[in-house]
């Protein structure tokens, strides 16, 4: 690789590296944390009815329509509601909207990997802290004191949860800096810090349609917080892209914020499932962390977490390792169908000698 | 607006201004430079076969098809193709991959206006470079001394072209910097410089499939050059949002790209409509330029721009108005069906008193 044209900003980037996505085979896939139920009919019915001709004029850069139905189902305004291209984008415009170089943000050291990619990006200045051995949070050690916090909740790729009551004590120790929660996976059984809004106006949270709305195709991600907190990632957004959804995404995530009886129900099947799953797994000599996503994050006495890995892998199952100190033992398994979680338990179970 | 809480970075931001996008009323819309074509039916066929419960599942992060279906069309490797959401972003990245601040880089002071907000977005140090008064480029202030070029070739809003030749001058002046040609509208008749790319290793040309291809509202643009700039543009991508094409829009591209006959076929069509709508302005006493792309830049005599965008508008036709130095009383009209340019020019005529 010849970085003579690259900007200086950027050689020394390591970009993010998203799960496998295999072209050349049927894999049970429980690596990227997708939901196994198909989006409502709705949403298809959406689309189709949206695919025809007006795909010639530009979609609506404000997207209206989307952000009245988050505002509705969240309780909101609709001007504290930003959309963004998948809420990887929408963390990517806030991390630029909030945080200042010079000023240190903090988040654990096991948490969603993209955000040091992002600080790394922007040139921001970080600090990761150590989570507890048991993977909860040292609440103490995000109590002021930094250029902001970015909590990841339930925290991937642990599946443990914060409980509301340590969000507040975050939030009013950083009265002068944004704290944001990204709630990618609160739909699967953590409490939302959305109702905190009308209280803390140094509060967004950021949310996706990927997993709990079976969306992850269509890229539709929002961020909820005060008018003005919303103004500045617009603002952002708006220097960098005007139109970052699709007319079909736009659509699509009308129809799938509507359909809430069809949203309650998939939720509450993959959470009975994890449930389930978690069960068969412990009495298979797993540690399981309780979990209020939709994966399991597991590790066993007896197989290394690589090992484990690629034994699944030949058994035509993916699940997530991840090669960082702490958790190399430990993997990342996406909730599928009961089907499916079988399939899974029954290939541990081979794999360790049960 | 309270901006406590907002990035110093971005607390002086004036954001790019899209054109109208009305709801309230039909208009002949002739303000965005949108297709008055509808999209290629394989396109629709796609997009259809595509909507189903796969959009649980998250798109190819690598466009693998969309790359190769472009990197065919092109005549290039599908390594020196980078996929993006619609060309603003795809240019938004090449900013941030290609120019370091400190390092002036060099573009017109008459052109698309969100080159300079990429800029000041990513604090990037520019010159704008006046063009000569008939709008052509003064090719020798081009040439040399700065940290990279950015040429939007036919030009917007004037849609005057620049030869091959003087693109190559520039390019062979600019050796150690990247030059970036954005060919939005080159498909309406300019040349392209992605012949060159065998040439020049500091060439990457962007494209768009919003306008030639009317898929404005799927958000589809490109890149084309060496793969060490290819590789740049997809390291800052990876390290901001993985999959900025949605599933139903990778699948739009290919099947745009690949029905050659209809794009030649509209392609056709919108440039045989232009030069009947500029020979119809011109009796009118209309001073219109040459243009090699869909739309016409045009001034009259007799009336303000300004007063002339809005009588128009007062009749149902959009037309876009840019409130800047040197082209205040120009018009950029979009070419549209000859039915509209008829009702186009006929409003015109009748405004100005025919």
């Amino acid at each position: 690789m010849d970085k003579k044209f690259w900007s200086e900003r950027i050689r020394g980037l390591v970009p993010y590296t998203p799960g496998e996505q295999p072209k050349d085979r049927v894999f049970i896939k429980l690596n990227t944390n997708e939901n196994p139920w198909p989006p409502s009919p709705n949403v298809l019915k959406a689309i189709r009815e949206e695919a025809d001709e007006r795909l010639r004029l530009y979609p609506d850069p404000e997207a209206t329509a989307l952000k009245a139905a988050i505002a509705k189902y969240c309780g909101v305004a609709p001007n504290q509601v930003f959309c963004g291209n998948g809420s990887d984008e929408v963390l990517g415009l806030c991390f630029y909207a909030f945080f200042t170089p010079g000023h240190k943000v903090v988040f654990p050291d096991i948490t969603y990997s993209f955000y040091p990619v992002y600080t790394e990006l922007f040139h921001l200045d970080y600090e990761e802290i150590p989570l507890n051995d048991d993977f909860t949070l040292p609440v103490e050690k995000f109590l002021g004191g930094n250029g902001g916090v970015v909590i990841c909740n339930p925290n991937a790729p642990t599946g443990r949860t914060l409980p509301l009551s340590d969000i507040r004590r975050i939030l009013e120790a950083n009265p002068d800096v944004v704290v944001l929660v990204d709630e990618a996976y609160a739909d699967f059984g953590a409490e939302s810090a959305i109702p905190l809004l009308s209280e803390y106006p140094n509060l967004i949270v950021v949310c996706t349609l990927s997993k709990s709305r079976s969306l992850a195709g269509m890229r539709i991600g929002f961020a909820v917080g005060s008018p003005d907190l919303v103004a500045a990632v617009n603002c952002v957004k708006n220097s960098f892209n005007s139109y970052p959804l699709d007319r079909l995404a736009l659509a699509a995530g009308v129809a799938a914020m509507e359909d809430v009886p069809y949203f309650e129900k998939t939720r509450a099947r993959i959470m009975a499932t994890r449930e389930a799953t978690a069960k068969t797994l412990r009495s298979l000599g797993f540690t399981v962390h309780d979990s209020s996503s939709n994966f399991l994050f597991i590790t066993h006495p007896a197989m290394e977490g690589h090992a484990l890995q690629l034994a699944l892998r030949e058994r035509g199952i993916l699940v997530r390792w991840f090669d960082r100190p702490r958790i190399r033992d430990w993997l990342r398994v996406t909730i599928g169908t009961d089907d499916e979680m079988e399939a899974f338990c029954a290939a541990c179970k081979e794999i360790l000698g049960g």
